[in-house]
């Protein structure tokens, strides 16, 4: 609906692929909403993904011994942090939804985007003890996880080879947005697409696009041991 | 034992860490065995986490359209991947045992180790379909993950607010080591290390010296989701 912020963090090296289309389609049909859209391309943005000390600007709280979450939360608090997560913070901050769009890479993330959770999710922003899961400083806010794989339906299913693929969401969905208090909307999977027709995968943008009209209206996932391992 | 090859791939900031500490004592008493021990230090050699084109030397195969597992796959066969890719493959190649150690990072390892991953085990070098899972192209060597965490023994149980541990061990014991053909020893966790005693984390260092002393004789674990989930 009008008003409504969007962050799509975007983390594929080609526009031509199905996952730089997948992008599109989301900007395009939540735009064409009233919503408003940033995207942070993440290897356009040539974005580190490594957690070093260079993420604090100034003197070290203690420099004797270098501990990242330590340092990363004073530096937050003080107003220290490098302004790459400055900048990606602010847009959390405003967004009411993230959608995470990338290409499973072994079961999770692409690095590029797990460095984005691990520096951009500071204590201190994201969660502060006890304010976490339920109570985790980001909470109002939903995420998505939309992702293509390498693997097909049937590998990712209970008895498959590869387990059901909610196993593998597990980490993604309850260990980083549910803690921070974010709510989980249903992923978005396209399965295999490299292996089907052009016509196979313009299906899948279009049902994309139908998905993201009701989006909105939908209910988060109930984020619990359940969903995932039932 | 005499001989065996050990990689030790290390991914924290601080060697006057814990993880800094568990590394150098499996260096120690893994040499004292008179095992050959290698170590990448992720940190240290600014490894890049980053699946990008700079991954291949000279022209692409399709550069029309980039796909990153296409092209490093291409590239391993005609030897065109980047220096740094070769060596780790070497020093995989050379190893018998694989040890990964780090500080979990939101229910999984950091971006720069999934950066190693993600990178290192190209298609055609660690699988190649049908050669994954059992008969994956690593097959015969060994992986252990050894890891410390923010979160309490409490918290990452079966009725634990974070769940049983070995639900985030699913992505990457299953979906990488194993699926690589690799077996599985049982992780080695240091819990919370930052809120017990100086005692404690010296009993922790202990511990995994012990182990080391007969990890030879362990018998791997059974990689099937009933480990994880049963």
């Amino acid at each position: 609906p009008p008003g409504r912020k969007v962050l799509i963090v975007y983390a594929h090296q080609e526009p031509k692929s199905l996952n730089g289309s997948l992008k599109r389609v989301a900007v395009e049909e939540l735009s064409k909403q009233g919503c408003s859209v940033t995207v942070s391309d993440l290897y356009a943005m040539q974005f580190e993904p490594r957690a070093t000390r260079n993420d604090i600007v100034g003197c070290l709280h203690n420099s004797e011994e270098f501990s990242y979450g330590m340092e990363t939360w004073e530096a937050y608090k003080r107003g220290c942090l490098s302004n790459d997560l400055i900048e990606e913070q602010k847009k959390v901050q405003e967004a009411d939804l993230l959608i995470f769009q990338f290409p499973l890479y072994w079961f999770s993330m692409p690095a590029i985007m797990k460095g984005w959770m691990d520096r951009v999710l500071v204590q201190g922003f994201a969660h502060e003890f006890p304010n976490c899961y339920d109570s985790g400083l980001l909470k109002n806010k939903l995420a998505l996880f939309s992702f293509t794989t390498g693997g097909s339906k049937e590998m990712y299913t209970k008895g498959g080879i590869s387990g059901d693929i909610r196993y593998l969401l597990w980490p993604i969905q309850h260990g980083i947005m549910h803690f921070c208090g974010v709510k989980v909307l249903a992923p978005q999977i396209c399965f295999a697409p490299e292996y089907v027709s052009e016509e196979k995968r313009k299906e899948m943008l279009i049902a994309w696009a139908q998905r993201l009209k009701t989006l909105w209206k939908e209910e988060p996932i109930n984020c619990s041991p359940e969903w995932y391992f039932k």
